[in-house]
């Protein structure tokens, strides 16, 4: 498994920004983004492709995928909306073999089709300004949760 | 709500190739499908993109886009990888304004890449013989439940 780079960034071996991690996720920045803030969210433990997945991590990854897109929304890069994309196997394009659901964060302006849309991948280059890109996504991570706390306190006291 | 041809799929007032159904979820033919087989999985319950639908719900439509993936590659479809594609928001290229997962199946010997591969859609016009093709996807099913209930004899008995 030492030859597996997204295990490297588990183990903080290989670089990376992370924006998220717990005890079995992690979400951190694509070196070749579609858009910034394009985030690749990982189970930590080594799943070659979705065959290989358990079902409940399955469950966990896409819910981190689907708070993401949620976060993406409140967050300031201002996107007003998110491609989830998991590529699964090498017949479906799939080049690092450890399971990855990307999250490309997407604004209104942007003309291109889905499909012109990813033929532009890597053509922003790095993320520019990593850490500043993880900081505005966790902005949103911060709203989203304070609007959960602020409408379990509502049911609360309801 | 009577103006979305999805919750129209649900109630059965609209045309649709059903190849699972559940208390909460659907998944259908596509019809202007990328590759034979794509499908569409979206809750029953409406909900216009990831803001709005529920996130136990979202949990269980990619679990079962999750399953689908899996079934895929055990149909004789014969595919040996899926691509899971959710537009969320129009700005994301999203059409149809009820959630929805597509899985795609794909099959070595596909040559073009993810984002050549997607400018194809419909190019297979609608699903040849729908009915055929449902019942593919469903013998990869049936083969997955007959492993996951093997799997638990073999448990029970170790
Ligand atoms: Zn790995
Ligand atoms: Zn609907």
């Amino acid at each position: 498994m030492s030859a597996c780079i997204f295990c490297g960034i588990v183990a903080g071996t290989a670089p990376a920004t992370k924006v998220h991690e717990d005890d079995t996720l992690c979400a951190f920045l694509d070196i070749r983004p579609i858009t910034r803030g394009h985030m690749l969210v990982i189970p930590k433990l080594h799943a070659t492709n979705l065959d290989d997945l358990d079902a409940a991590l399955g469950a966990r990854l896409f819910a981190l995928g689907h708070r993401m897109a949620k976060a993406l929304r409140r967050s300031t890069l201002g996107a007003d909306g998110a491609n989830l994309i998991l590529n699964d196997g090498k017949s479906a394009f799939q080049t690092v073999h450890h399971v990855h659901l990307h999250v490309v964060p997407r604004h209104t302006g942007d003309i291109r089709s889905f499909a012109t849309g990813m033929l532009f991948r890597g053509r922003v280059g790095s993320q520019p300004d990593p850490a500043t890109t993880a900081a505005a996504i966790r902005t949103g991570l911060d709203r989203l949760d304070l609007e959960e706390s602020g409408a379990k306190d509502k049911e609360q006291h309801a």
